[in-house]
């Protein structure tokens, strides 16, 4: 049972993903119902790329996909959380294992 | 010295807050670039609200505020990762330590 979320404007979701072994963040992406729907139902993660507007399963030029264990909800039903085993080196398309690799300070 | 960051048609940028001690994320929220600023200078995350359309440092009103011990942001500059020691039982309005306590499956 998907529970009534806040999309935005542009019927997205801002989709925060960890690494389940680790509690690393790995990236944010933007999902919309059907690739939440999507997600759910082969288990690896879907989204909505804003720039090339359509669907793309995380991994599938890679083969760095990143296998669902979870998925939660945040208290105002705007953003969601993916728990997830992520295949291969990592999750960023710089070979980094995370998106988030600088630091501002 | 800040990067060079994209901010959304509204000029905010989601902003992932993750807790340092056990790496749990607790919230997501969105800063502008004068909320990054005075986060930068006074070490406690401040946010600015989209439905209040004012600034808030986290915890001004319920005392649990985040102080502030990194701050990364990602390769594609458009989403931050604000690592915090969280004071108080925790980031949540709800009372939850964070506001990601409900699970979609």
């Amino acid at each position: 049972m998907i529970p009534e979320l806040k999309y935005n404007d542009q019927g997205l979701i801002p989709t925060i993903v960890q690494n389940i072994s680790d509690n690393e963040v790995l990236m944010l992406a933007y999902m919309n119902k059907t690739s939440l729907e999507k997600t759910i139902e082969t288990g690896k993660t879907h989204f909505w790329s804003r720039s090339r507007q359509k669907f793309w399963m995380k991994g599938e030029t890679s083969g760095n996909v990143q296998n669902v264990k979870e998925i939660l909800y945040d208290c105002d039903k705007d953003t969601l959380l993916v728990k997830v085993e992520q295949v291969g080196a990592g999750a960023c398309h710089t070979g980094n294992r995370t998106c988030f690799y600088r630091t501002i300070e």
